[in-house]
């Protein structure tokens, strides 16, 4: 699996208090990828996500309460073939496959496991974000 | 205040099965910054920090059980005065300062905020950490 952490996202209870709180306040931009349920921003070559916490834990498939703290990470990678190799290989290192890969709602592929904490990591295939020669996410302006 | 995120860093419980699992197991390589009390890997741009969940929660003047979600975010930049000017601006921005800057016991200076959810920033100048012309950390290998 590749050392790349390309989108980290924060669990949030207001989605257009943080965005007001990111963007007006400490004045980032929202990408143009943005809309009324997530924003990202660029934050240098890797990507902020702002997203409501009770979808953020469903999409990671854990429950509010069991100890999810509201962050999840993740790597994208250029194919669903990548994303099946990377949780594969995430699985034999030890992590806790929590959602198997699958086609999602937002036109992507990606599977989510646990590292030895429980901390989730997201593998995912978005056809509609151009990754750099880097693995960096290129979000549009 | 600048739009980076230069460091995530993952509360852990038992370092030694953590660098096990994201090093040996999926092979992601520790620099050289790394010690016995923490663990550094670059992940793209983007440092993948490990360290023990209480000492970290104690690090961001935060109890192990108040909500903290276990992960912190960071801001490096280049000077003590950037410090005091992005905090200043991120409280201005209606962030809750946790942690006024001062000098570190690892050489640096550094400070806390919580964003509107509580996750909690670290802006930080460490002196010991390149950072290249777009603001991103350049560990040792």
């Amino acid at each position: 699996m590749n050392p790349r952490l390309t989108v980290i996202t924060l669990g949030v209870t207001d989605l257009a208090r943080s965005r007001r709180f990111y963007c007006d306040g400490l004045g980032w931009k929202a990408s143009s990828s943005s809309d009324e349920h997530i924003v990202f921003i660029d934050v240098g070559g890797v990507v902020l996500g702002l997203y409501p916490r009770d979808l953020l834990a469903e999409d990671a498939t854990l429950t509010p309460g069991s100890g999810f703290g509201g962050v999840t990470l993740a790597q994208n990678v250029g194919s669903k073939a990548e994303v099946d190799a990377a949780l594969q290989a995430a699985v034999k290192a030890g992590a806790t496959l929590l959602k198997p890969a699958a086609d999602t709602f937002w036109g992507g592929y990606s599977g989510y496991f646990a590292d030895p904490d429980g901390h989730p990591w997201e593998v995912a295939f978005n056809p509609f974000w151009k990754l750099d020669e880097a693995g960096r996410v290129v979000l549009p302006g």
